[in-house]
């Protein structure tokens, strides 16, 4: 028989592992808050080795008809809570990933749920509408309470897609046809005929040859046109043809960041001046800079709001737009609702993308010569789904209410500082410890990483890896000061099997 | 005040226009057939201009937000059924543009409502899983009861997707890693040092400059893959970057059929000719040949089995894809689940991508080698929408149900009967009628067709048009021979009002 591990700061009725003092005192404390999840576990159940036999089975017959190989587990979602994810043996995670950081507010969120049985709901989802041509009567209310309540200060509009990748490209798209637009002198002058016949013809100056500028290490989606701009596995670009566009260095901070002051400082330095150098010379020409606040995919690589000023300065004086990629970092993660509400910036980014925790995706803008100059230049059938913004607008009023935001920026802190605590402790297993002061965006560089994750889910956390050996918490908005106890002795335990 | 306008078969309290004896006849046979949706209007009622004034208002608030000049109307689905759009004033239109060819059996389907309230629907729009990573133990249930319920002749394997253009995009992924593969020598050879280095900077050997083969006109989608196979306007191409892949003459037929039988099948040969030697002497190699059954954005442009098992020889011969893109013509409009099931092909195609009326989308395939030799290769955070394959699993239990295929074949030869009849009496107006023995795929030229489009809303009717001249039919599939007479009542009071 399977044995039922209970770990963390109640129930531990198996206790393989030794509990450290420390954590378990901080864990009694933390046990006082309020649970926004009173149904949840007290901690992670693991009743059989992960996958077990359930999962197992079902893998198999999935694996009939779809590729399962990138399979982390199945999961039974109407027993999922709050921060814990089920599996069909019986076992509950702790899930510090969160469907790839994209959910936001615990699993069956009674608010979300309240919203999924409306009828605004059911008949978003029953009579789905091309929004460019026949939006629903209430969709400018649904856009005004919902995504644009939560767009970044000083960008007004929105430009609706379907998730990251999409966003991103229909941004670069606008980014395209507003520097042609410039070009050419503005929105009035007519396309030429040469232009007009080549651009059929997938030539310029019709398909002209301009470019976006992305950083090494990025990761902005995988279509062509986003794929393009991503730097961060050749697995995820191989045999795939790609645009002929620059690509400059991200900073590489040295950690803790402390004590490299001067020398990141230097490195930033030289990356900026990369870029500008990039985007004065590159044959290909540049009209837009794409970013992520923080490189997410490619292992969690941070830049200092300096940094990203600079950023901002460099695109204006060269007159191309700057693009700032918070798909992953968005909608609260980092302690502030978006990630680039950290940088300060003297004027907004051009466009922000977003999607994942937003459940739904697209662009937001400020300047309206960002609407290209005809109708029909950015267009498809559904530009979107009004069904998953009705969702996000559940999110926003969720976060809002239980004040989510400041809760990941707190919680954040003080998981911090006790993975600080670990990384004294075990420095070998908690290399570059970083995403201090950035809610729980939180990682960190161990050597055994692969086998750290696969271990984790023994002692009952879900947790995902980016980059070549970085561990990433992704944890939800939810994630409390409990959840963390638990977390960081999970933590220590994994690496006593390791 | 404004007048109330009943046009079609019952109600007709302001008849502005002459009603055609003939017309009305059949109307009145075909108003015995029982109906889908009992509670649709009886006909189409016009009570205030086109838009109304509360539309006018209510567009005028959206577009402080979001761009309206692609603004058809603003819709009411609350008050939409069946085959009924309304509008904020008032109006019920019979839609047979229905969102761009996408609602496939009705506005405010009964069935798809007891779907939206069910337990699973529910769970699957608070718990979106990344379903590559974590799907739900019921998603092999899921597909199988569904999408690959759905699935042609000969693919039994689906890989999802969100719409129409990743679809393809998706699509083309696996037919460039899959050419690859056989270049390399099959999928256990390993990728070379500098096959890994260079896709890093986007560059050949790793980022092959291989390319995708399209037709002139053809339409496949709008982010940067797809819309470099796309070839159908210039406005939706301009100023995009595009890949230097290559196009075929697509058959340009000419009307009736039956008149130009010698001359068709040697445009059709000549278009196959130019097809194989693009293939071989392209100077980006092609990976595979991409198709549409019915060029539908391009101007509903047709060609026979013939030349589509032309293309399947050839691209044998030549060991490229063939992928035929469904995501207009799929799911039942033409009077085939579908459309490429018309071809009586010697062998399926090597992928078919889907949207649209599925509600989501996906590609499916057959052969175990489109899918890439390692994990990761293709995949993306979502990887679709369960609750979409939900719907689409609903939308297939009604058309079994309800034998939809078949009513659109039936009720589209009826239908095309009809526009004979019109054709014959006004053949200025309805030029190259086509779509015959095509369901309800139909469509024809007409000399103002921007105009046409706009009076037709005047009598009651929202319908499409596409590429330059055409006014092209997309009805869902519950469109009975009683709508098929208010219809075709309705075409002939728009053209006496041009």
């Amino acid at each position: 028989m399977a044995s039922v591990l209970r770990c963390g700061s109640k129930l531990r009725t198996v206790a393989r592992i030794p509990v450290h003092r420390t954590l378990s005192t901080t864990a009694r404390l933390a046990a006082t808050e309020k649970p926004f999840f009173p149904d949840e576990p007290a901690a992670p159940i693991v009743s059989t080795p992960i996958p077990g036999p359930k999962n197992k089975a079902a893998a198999a017959e999935l694996d009939e008809v779809f590729d399962v190989r990138s399979l982390n587990m199945l999961a039974d979602y109407y027993k999922s809570v709050g921060n814990y994810i089920s599996d069909l043996d019986g076992n509950q995670l702790l899930d510090v990933y969160a469907q790839i950081a994209s959910i936001p507010v615990g699993y069956n969120n009674p608010h979300l749920r309240k919203i999924s049985q409306s009828d605004e709901m059911i008949t978003s989802l029953i009579n789905r509408p091309a929004l460019g041509n026949f939006p629903s009567s209430d969709w400018s209310h649904i856009l005004k309470t919902g995504i644009l309540r939560a767009a970044p200060k000083g960008l007004d509009q929105v430009f609706t897609a379907m998730a990251g990748s999409d966003a991103n490209e229909t941004a670069y798209k606008a980014a395209f046809m507003y520097y042609r637009q410039l070009q050419r002198g503005g929105p009035d002058v007519e396309f030429t005929a040469e232009e007009i016949e080549s651009s059929m013809n997938n030539q310029g100056p019709g398909s002209p040859q301009l470019s976006i500028l992305s950083f090494k290490s990025a990761f902005h989606g995988r279509l062509f046109g986003s794929l393009s701009t991503t730097r961060s596995k050749p697995i995820h670009k191989m045999d795939i043809p790609a645009f002929d566009w620059p690509q400059a260095t991200f900073p590489q901070l040295k950690y803790p960041l402390e004590d490299h002051v001067q020398e990141n400082a230097a490195e930033e330095k030289r990356c900026l001046e990369e870029v500008e150098r990039l985007i004065q010379e590159y044959h290909n020409p540049v009209a837009a800079v794409m970013v992520e606040p923080i490189q997410s995919e490619g292992g969690d690589n941070h830049a200092s709001p300096a940094f990203f000023q600079g950023l901002r300065d460099i695109t204006k004086r060269n007159k191309v737009l700057f693009i700032v990629d918070e798909v992953q970092t968005g909608v609260g993660a980092t302690g502030k609702f978006w990630a680039h509400d950290h940088w300060n910036l003297s004027t907004p980014p051009d466009m922000v993308t977003f999607s994942k925790k937003a459940q739904t995706a697209g662009y937001y803008f400020g300047n309206p010569a960002l609407r290209p100059n005809k109708p029909y230049r950015q267009f498809n059938t559904w530009m979107g789904d009004p069904s998953r913004a009705l969702i996000f607008r559940g999110i926003i009023e969720e976060i809002e209410r239980h004040d989510l935001v400041e809760n990941t920026r707190t919680t954040g802190d003080y998981l911090y500082a006790g993975l600080e605590r670990l990384a004294q402790k075990y420095p070998e297993h908690f290399q570059n410890l970083r995403g201090k002061n950035q809610g729980t965006f939180i990682a960190w560089d161990t050597p055994k990483r692969d086998q750290f994750l696969v271990k984790a889910k023994s002692v009952g956390v879900n947790i995902g890896g980016s980059g070549a050996q970085a561990v990433r918490l992704r944890p939800m908005l939810v994630f409390q000061k409990h959840h963390a106890d638990i977390l960081l002795e999970s933590l220590e335990k994994t690496i006593n099997l390791l």
